[in-house]
């Protein structure tokens, strides 16, 4: 077999090996199924036992309560993008409120305004999105249809601390990137959603956490995939699922509770791994910069930039050479990345740091 | 390793082996890629190759013309459901003309409904779904924005012989449970789309074949996820497309055409499977009904029922007692049936054949 690498890609990303291994032992022949994952029917005993296996991990990981419905589908947070706005802005009168912290929040409120009024509670943009808002920074509209928040701008890698107080407009949340990274309050959020190629499975799934009088608000001439309430009711099995890729949540899901011993031992890791990374920066006196600012700091991506784009070339080079791979930034903002999610080795994160401090050292 | 058995699973369903052992064999690494399929990123050169090369594999095989694109989205047949009518009737004032054959097509209609007039151009419901109609039943409005089939209804086990004439209207198609079933003359329709986890691949991918003329149709008011127009100037990369389904149709394709050697080749194969079955049917005198009308049977999935309950329940048992299994009909209309994808083996199929023989001889 050829050699893994430790694979700081920011998604599809890392996924722990021992998941990767059961897969891959089980692939031809599911136990008890006489076939593969990719083969059986998703209506079968064996799948029911994975989807609700999954849904019962997930519940168990983040404290789901029960007025919440844990929903299984595809498309991506792109596909949330236009769900939310369909479901809960189109026809209802009112502007949703988006607090605008990188990319991704702009990518959601530039979908929202095809089915309404999305204004922006907050724009990091000339700031550069270098970090989340206070709350007396929000301009909310008195009577939104939502708030929308990015839990963790995989781009710029500012993460929220402290949940935006909403009143009685539903906090959705994208948090395709930090989703399982440490314990949520679900309940100060109306629905969060998360695509699983972070921090939950391969691509082509996407969880939904969403409150049950939300789903009051799905209009009846939706198409039904698009319509939440339809979707919920089905139980996520209004057609076929993704089948594999609800699978192999499942088996992360598992490594979450039985190998890491849930989300709270998870953010102790995930702090130390975002830590070592962190100080190798600040001991770096402006060698490397860091993007976003200290309070904000992501524990999932760490994006940083060196004096000339010769350096990061070199660097990007000889790290690949110590097995320390994809660690460029993204095609819309270059500098580099490490994105060092949940399955990330906590090994690989000091060889990085270890190399970060040579390449310092030598080339400053 | 615990024993594979013959699957007729109607989707997910039986993939050739041949792929499932290869995605094994590289599922730590993809060779070249030091990760897993599952863990690397979409916008990488490995997966460009994937996804250009199952695209050129599906151009070869349906001798796609250039004026079409090839897509791969999320969502399953009923995510197209909803955008053929977001798109192409929405707004367009014009009906569209929906020829019924069975579930399938009778849930593309209702889907369409929500989006404006969907008219039946021919409903197959009054005879209980047994056959595809003659051009001159046909109802076609004056001037339809398109005329939409289903090419094979997976649950009736109807197939269509001849492409219904439409004049200047695009014909759509969902061709789920068929795609890559025989050659088709491509030029004959304006959009063909295929959930992959009947004939292409696992279920979370879904192909569109699309002619070029129809992406101009598409409204700038729909969010982008939904507007063949965005997905298609895209390349299919709006966002993270679902990675490993698109490598298992890549491997799928490579299949048909150098170990089948085409879809002519993989025609006569499927002919002969069906043609087992259907003489198995025809030779009991009346023990097993098939469903279909004989010139509209399907080559991919033999619905047949018995003159008892009793005797279902006992042929499925003692069926799956042969490794022959997952014979049970739709939940929906219950009997058996047995759905013959082009990875069903040959062998898988004679001993079923052989199995009714018996079963029929000992219990007429």
């Amino acid at each position: 077999m050829e050699k893994r690498v430790y694979n700081f890609a920011p998604g599809p990303a890392v996924l722990p090996l021992s998941v990767i291994e059961e897969v891959q032992r089980d692939l031809l022949c599911l136990p008890g199924a006489g076939a593969s994952i990719m083969e059986i029917s998703h209506r079968s005993k064996t799948f029911d036992r994975i989807i609700t296996g999954a849904e019962a991990n997930i519940r168990k990981l983040l404290g789901v309560p029960d007025n919440y419905r844990v929903l299984f589908m595809q498309g991506g947070a792109f596909y949330q993008f236009a769900m939310v706005a369909l479901n809960l802005l189109r026809g209802s009168g009112k502007p949703a409120d988006y607090i605008v912290t990188g990319t991704w929040s702009g990518k959601a409120i530039k979908e929202a305004k095809t089915q309404g009024e999305a204004k922006p509670a907050w724009d990091g943009k000339p700031d550069n999105f270098i970090r989340f808002p206070k709350q007396e920074e929000l301009k909310l509209s008195a009577d939104p249809a939502y708030v929308y928040m990015c839990s963790n701008e995989t781009i710029q890698g500012v993460q929220y601390q402290i949940e935006p107080e909403t009143g009685a407009a539903p906090l959705i949340c994208d948090s395709s990137s930090d989703i399982f990274c440490r314990p949520v309050p679900v309940e100060k959020f109306g629905l969060i959603f998360a695509c699983a190629q972070k921090n939950a499975g391969p691509s082509g799934v996407t969880l939904v956490i969403v409150r049950d009088d939300l789903l009051e608000r799905s209009s009846g001439d939706l198409p039904s995939l698009l319509n939440y309430k339809i979707v919920a009711e089905n139980k996520s099995l209004l057609n076929t699922p993704p089948t594999f890729a609800v699978y192999v949540v499942k088996l992360v899901t598992d490594w979450l509770l039985n190998e890491i011993g849930g989300l709270k031992k998870m953010a102790e890791i995930n702090n130390r791994k975002a830590k070592m990374l962190y100080d190798a920066i600040d001991e770096s006196e402006g060698f490397y910069q860091g993007h976003a600012a200290k309070d904000c700091r992501s524990t999932m991506n760490v994006p940083f930039r060196m004096p000339s784009e010769d350096l990061q070339a070199a660097f990007l080079e000889q790290a690949a050479a110590r097995d320390l791979c994809n660690l460029q930034g993204h095609r819309s903002v270059g500098g580099c990345r490490a994105s060092i999610y949940n399955a990330m080795p906590v090994e690989g994160v000091e060889l990085l740091a270890q190399f970060m401090r040579e390449f310092c050292k030598k080339n400053k």
